[in-house]
């Protein structure tokens, strides 16, 4: 049967579940993954329903990464026989599969990716674009791309820098491709939280993406575009662009909604915020 | 009686302890304390005797953030029904209140923050602002804002991801306000230590004031301000800038006399140096 | 005799040993060196043979640091007694010092440093344009400058801050000269691995270094190059760099080599990849 | 009938003509057209039988610019009465019709426009997209969107300021909305040629897109590519991109080809060239 | 009696008219300029009433730039014989000087400066931080602070190439201070009109201001921001930046109003907007 | 005969004229050309006696550009068969090309260019990395590469569009391959001043370098470099960077003779100025 890259089974009315479920495969991505990721995603985007997206992988373990065979059949067989033709078209697949996980940043509702046994190669790019990283006692990481002779193109080299707080790991994790374990994945920075099995885990990720799912969208949502936007410009940039942001967005009837809930001591998740 | 943002007391000659001080209302930033940090640090700035700078709060906890009440009615009183006129005046006062924690960074005097008990909101964006930051064993830390149903707009979004070194971290604790404890805080190195209780804390807090106050305020200064500088810009641009800064600073009668104290095999303390 | 500022022994045929050898002086770094430095990284960086480079100290310690005796009469003796052409020599002097260490980061051969005993003042601007770091239980750091009255200016400054992902005990060491232990060197990530002793290190730096020069050279230097190159872009101009530069990359046939050792679950190491 | 926002009529096998067609409404820019141009412009980016692009304006007029009942039927109807939401709905529409001109940009084809009669309001954000800009003697241009109470959002002021030499000249037509002739427009330099009248004008532009068309699209593309990306960047940033971009594409047959053209003092449109 | 910076002398309601006011020494800037400049836009950044500025000189000339007694007394006096302490002192001077300037771009009024006779030395510093420059034929212009022997610190340098299309011409008028005069000065963009005499350049530029004023401040006033924003960032960070701008901006009144004029094809003037 | 690339003749003590020197090829550059630039502007660039340069070509025309047989010979010649160790060895080559003009922007004495003739190709990416343009009247100016079927990569794409005012020029010009004459060159900006012939013009070169050379070499090195980091930089950025460049220039002597001789209503030229 064809791969299924995602099932949207939606835990609860605002949660969205995104499954890699490719298990007899170790959920290797292959063709079909990469665009339906994007379909995924872009729908999610624009989704408002859709208010927090937990990512997990069915089966043994998060993701092999990608499908070797599948890419050297398909990826790697060049077209004529003029380098620079063959180069033309091998960015435009870069590119694509850049934006394969770019989907991630750019959907502005938070992506937690729960991680468990283990994450390899394209996994590691992958990950790298959700905003919350979770895993298991169990899992290992792996940055594969240089055991393939090739550096990581579709994000990690670009992103991993910006996640962990240490560059000397960084360039040991991508220049050796050793595996690195949920412990220090924790204390480097990779992850937040390590739990002891996938249900645990499952159930940690469901409660994070709940309380996001409870805020008001309006500020959840805003403090993911401009985390984003922060890390790619100066502070004085991104101070700039904040005050653009909210000198609409502070107009929000759900400022003064969960300014109530504050004032009266309870959750803001007691109140109801409208969809956007 | 009116709110007293700060006092000034001078521990010794060089160092400045700047205290936010309305306990009553657990030191939560109201209107007075915008215009008034603005003014000391301002002040500081200018002030030679000056040479390092600590921050703590009086009472029972660090700082509450801002206060709700104040600003319901002072911010967000909308003048006038047309939005892009409110969106204006909105904007102008984000950036005034932003103004408020960058004169902290624009002081070109280190400035040692010392946080107990709870450090929530506002307050938040305002210790990313400060040079190093110590706390004590029963601190802890809250992104308050996405509670409130806004996206944090005076610091803490721009600077966390500058200041912590897992983005993942950074990224749960403004996606879901949860509150973080001083053990993470030191592990994930929000702070550069933890202290058994605030008397401790102070102490500590004074004693690396001392030290930089002790010590030449020509590569003091210098240091800070191109360290805020690094953070903003390529390596290639942080050096051209500080080649360019060193080429009349190391002219300084300081490098001497500080040489010479090695030379000794001194303390630089050892050595007086001019006001700045 | 005259300081070697380096010797190379090729522990194995890829694997070039540079070696700070001026043990008497606790391999404080003099004319010799800044200039046999820049002399040594070019080379290695045209060298094909050479794949990967191991740095580390001869004798009691790592570095001393700069000869202070040596800078202040060599680099401190202004000519001429007008201030602009004083400070127009300097910053000639502050470029050629910065590019000692930057050839480091220009040569596309990772660079593992090695650091026993000591690593004071520029040899943590030379540490920091290091691509791995690894130490011995007794090593120490320590940004010495401003105790000698002086704004880091060949390196550390601009870069130690993109190195550990604690702002504040960057803030902490460059301002205070506090000496940095094994310990927090791991934790705060300024190090990816802590060694009992200085055998143990050595031999744990060459079997890392050995594991990278067994890998493809079009992977592994393709690598340092964007890393370096994303650690000073935002991700979006570090993505369109690494797909314009595979575009070509993942022509090679390191690439077919690794995959097919890869498909048959073999190290990358088992095949021979040609120079570069 | 519907509007027909273009007309694929090639003039040689090898440029395409886009024709913006609604003449009776002057082709003014309505709904249908802001999503065709994006449908248009990526296929044309898609399509290797195409190596330049024309683009005119049917009827009497090139173009009055957007449809002002459509814009405030259709996109400033807002939804709800949350001011945050309808702004984030906004913020959505804008960056809509903003990648309407930028994939304009994004096609790697060169653009080269032809207007004649009137250029109005979006119709200048539209051919600030463009490559080359070509006008007739009658032609005059209006940056309007200040008449009609906004900041022009579609790129005029983002462009404008990096397509002509003059600020001044810039600020004055943005801030007062005046009509600017094609003398001034030529000698601004915000086209390159002005012709008589139209049918010169399309001979000229045709002209110039078969020079372009019959140049290698290797070089040609990759000349585009980069002088855009030159325009956002540093020179020393420009300068290392494209070195890693030509370090495949110099190993092109084109360049054998066209060099050999060049050895024989003949016009490389004398040579064939394989599709990209 | 003492220098008069400017004297508000309000042409219409909405139109500001800052004159330089120190006819008997050619308008040369001396202490009371450079603070009263500041207190000047400062004040018209706030006020609402005035909507547009024309900057003019009073006397034979526009202004003959810097006064150089006054500076050599007041800023080149070294306080101390500490070569950094002195140059410490120095940059604190000229940054305040620089915003001397840099008030005009941060004042969202368009300033309008109309340049009669000679603009020489910090004059052109202060014209280049203007939105609009208007000259009459017997003006001209002086790059002078090569001349003086110093590289020109307070803008010129820094705006003028951002200004002016031909950068030979920026570095011939830099590097050897010759003269140009009104017909160079138009035709290389630095003003965007001249005319025959001062009256005359007069009646202009209140026209021009007076088109300014008259149209929707909510449009004129984003524009100005945004077209500076946009000369110092890349393309797509200005329309990332406008769209964020305008998701509130459009909804103001101003819109529709000005839309209805459009519609009914009168100009924007016939209608009345709110103050901003 | 071996090609001489340049020929010192010192028209003055302080003015060095390089010429391009081989006018029985029409000064088409070759591999001694491009090592040969390097050495002479490195020279330059150290030499105390020099403060300006000017360059001009020997014989018939300023340059044909690129020596197409010797490239195809030396720079196309591919080692090897791997894709991507050509593509390697291509990026050297092409980085030490660009190097090959960069020095021109490196070198801070201001280079004055006089062309005559024709100027082409690599000609034109020579040119814009010099600072003053003359041209005479006969001259022609071409970006040939598109011919070569090559998109340029030694500088002409990455800085044509910061030279000249109009990019819908530079955008022809580069596509196209079109040649253009001395009045577009003057009008666009390209050139500063046309001459009638080219004595005319190496008199006219001679004497703006003589201004140069006159004035303190401290103001007009300073302005130079501020010039070129102004260009790629934001003006709050080059702003920072000038004031922390003066803060130790302005404490030359140069400014008190400078000013002096303005107070005498003399030339700066009439006063002497120490090496720099």
């Amino acid at each position: 049967s064809r791969v299924e890259a995602q099932e949207n089974v939606r835990p609860t009315e605002s949660i969205t579940h995104v499954e890699l479920h490719r298990p007899e495969k170790r959920n290797a991505m292959n063709s079909a993954f990469w665009s339906e990721m994007v379909t995924c995603f872009n729908e999610l985007s624009e989704d408002p329903e859709c208010r927090a997206v937990v990512v997990s992988g069915a089966g043994k373990l998060f993701t092999a990464g990608i499908d070797l065979m599948d890419m050297m059949n398909n990826v790697l067989q060049p077209e004529g026989d003029d380098t620079a033709r063959i180069s033309w078209g091998l960015k435009k697949k870069i590119r694509k599969f850049q934006e394969t996980f770019s989907v991630i940043e750019k959907c502005p509702k938070p992506v937690v990716v729960a991680i468990h046994g283990a994450c390899v190669g394209a996994g590691v790019d992958m990950i790298t674009a959700c905003d919350i990283r979770l895993c298991t006692q169990d899992a290992w990481f792996q940055v594969k791309e240089v055991d393939i002779g090739l550096a990581a193109d579709v994000g990690t080299l670009q992103r991993l820098p910006k996640v962990i707080g240490s560059q000397s790991l960084v360039n040991e994790l991508a220049l050796t491709a050793r595996k690195m374990y949920a412990d220090e994945a924790k204390s480097s920075g990779l992850v937040s939280r390590v739990f002891a099995d996938k249900e645990a885990m499952m159930a940690g990720a469901l409660q994070i993406a709940g309380e996001i799912a409870g805020r008001s969208p309006v500020a959840v949502q805003g403090t993911k575009i401009n985390l984003i936007y922060a890390r790619n410009h100066s502070v004085a940039d991104g101070l700039d662009y904040i005050a653009t942001w909210n000198m609409s967005m502070l107009q929000t009837e759900d400022l003064m909604k969960s300014a109530q809930a504050a004032l009266e001591k309870k959750s803001p998740k007691t109140k109801t915020y409208s969809k956007l």
